[in-house]
């Protein structure tokens, strides 16, 4: 039996096939991959990310790294700039006899509060620069201060970390990547100038993976690659035939002579970037737009295409698979339920 | 101790009191209140709403339904333009046996459809007409003949309804509820014609609540009134000091002289309206914006407000309400933990 819709499927031979490609590029130019598992919150495919050469995995938050560590995975990265609490600082603790951890910091005082808190467990820290984005992320030339606080504070300073999210809009991701090397030189010099040593200068992002300049990396950490989604489609980052992920719906109502799919909001997130044509793409109707996008219900224009019989299964591509996949409880791959098992876990 | 952050949390005092007014609202009018569930998803709140008074709920999905029934909830109207598989009609049918249930068709086809499925199950249908929003629903002239299909293939008529969504929008709530009332009388008119008579005629939403023409309805469906949320803000439909559901998030990074929260997309949603004027809402900072939102972080704009400290705790009001509950397993209300028990359940 087939579940109902909404569902997402996985197509498993793109998938293996992006899993396979990105870490061959990473080989090839001989940096590590630590692939972002917020993306897939699975198990399933953080197996195949490490049987195919990632260090480890990153994460976003502690309540990501408790579930994959709860699986087994004993590298992990919360590439975030964590403001800790008592008790985000004991389950960290509780974290660290499991598995080789390390967190990002982004201030002085972020760094001092992680020291008081961690010191002796062996957590490491990576201080977040600014390339670009402007979201978190200390100016890169104060990365070497933000590393002095924390090492001063009695923890390991592995390195520095940013991520060149202003790569996501079009025409920006050669810039973006040129931005993220520059920002990561600066951020090396200032922990030289500062006495430390960075052994790890961390970088990367699905969108500017190919114009990435590993030479001034050590370790990618890309994220949505395994499953791709319409926002790396429309950006050209990605092509429509090595999508492995999407939202199967079927034609509820031809109500005005539209196309209307039971796939809503609910199932493949509100994410509407400034460039995005759409609230998602459907790869038998590539001009199709999703021009109305409510919580049960995707309006599509089908750009004079003859509408599908209702009952009919319609695939869409969502526009940020990261939040859709953080919508269900389980992808369906080849027929097999693969739970997201960090589902929700936000904190 | 307090949840970790990013965390939903009610206002108690705040949702007893929306709870209320509505229940006054409609009790004065003379007409029912069948509150959507959607927005809350919580047997608590269910339960509120049906001790003021509610005459059953509404839902979106049979996943819905099923959840509200399993908390003993027996009148339920899953108010969409379902296409029935065998597996979703072998649902409903376990379903009717333990709550009244009906459900929405929008054409002779679904209508035929259900009947062939459903028949003799004592399954109710009503028929969606479209009122202005252009999404699902028939031509309201159409109504009788839709009504006709589910009354000849052997399904009880039991009227009509309508969503006047095309009401989320800056003035259009006033014009939306003229739109409501005049789609929901050519229904009535359709349904005469064709011989049938409509029990239940069932519109409203939160934002045309004020403005509905409640003689020409017998039945209300808010669901977003319980909570409030930045929308109903920025459209002025409720105050924010009625608004019960905020996002408490912590002040993480100060990078760049900005604010940025621990909240992001996948604690509030990715919504974003044409009219909205950023990614959610701040009550301590009423001029502040939300100017750029990723899954785990929001950088906010406070209008020259001074920074509050790092490791500060700030309330966020979602866009939209309904989506953001739906990522969350529990909501918090008075210290105490509120599930979400239909989270997710969008088949």
């Amino acid at each position: 039996m087939s579940p109902a819709t909404p569902y997402l499927r996985v197509d498993t031979a793109r998938l293996r096939a992006n899993v396979a490609r990105v870490a061959e590029r990473a080989a090839a130019a001989g940096v590590s991959l630590r692939p972002h598992a917020k993306t897939h919150k699975c198990a399933e495919i953080a197996r195949l990310q490490l049987e195919a050469g990632a260090v480890g995995l990153t994460v976003a938050t502690i309540g990501e790294a408790e579930a994959f560590a709860g699986l087994g995975v004993e590298d992990l990265f919360i590439a975030y700039p964590l403001w800790l609490t008592e008790d985000a600082a004991r389950r960290l603790r509780d974290l660290a006899g499991r598995a080789d951890l390390a967190i990002g910091v982004d201030s002085p005082e972020a760094a001092r509060r992680a020291g008081s808190l961690l010191e002796g467990t062996g957590i490491a820290v990576l201080v977040e620069v600014d390339s670009g984005q402007h979201r978190s992320g200390a100016a890169p030339s104060d990365a070497g201060a933000v590393g002095a606080a924390a090492a001063e504070a009695g923890l390991p300073v592995r390195g520095v970390f940013t991520f060149p999210g202003h790569g996501y809009a079009p025409d920006a991701p050669a810039t973006a990547a040129d931005d993220e090397a520059r920002a990561l030189r600066a951020a090396v010099r200032s922990f030289e100038a500062a006495g430390l040593e960075p052994d790890v200068v961390s970088g990367g992002s699905t969108p500017t993976l190919e114009h990435t300049h590993t030479e001034a990396l050590t370790e990618l950490r890309p994220g949505v690659y395994v499953f791709g989604d319409a926002q790396q489609w429309e950006l050209g980052t990605m092509t429509p035939d090595a999508i492995a992920l999407t939202c199967v719906a079927t034609a509820v109502s031809h109500a005005g002579g539209r196309l209307v799919l039971d796939a809503g909001s609910k199932a493949l997130g509100a994410d509407r970037a400034a460039y995005a044509t759409g609230w998602g793409r459907l790869p038998a109707y590539p001009d199709a737009r999703v021009v109305q996008l409510s919580e049960h219900h995707a309006v599509v224009d089908l750009a004079g295409a003859p509408l599908p019989a209702l009952g009919s299964l319609v695939d869409v591509v969502p526009n940020h698979v990261c939040n859709a996949v953080n919508l269900a409880d389980v992808l369906w791959a080849d027929g097999e339920p693969w739970p997201v098992v960090a589902r929700g876990r936000n904190s």
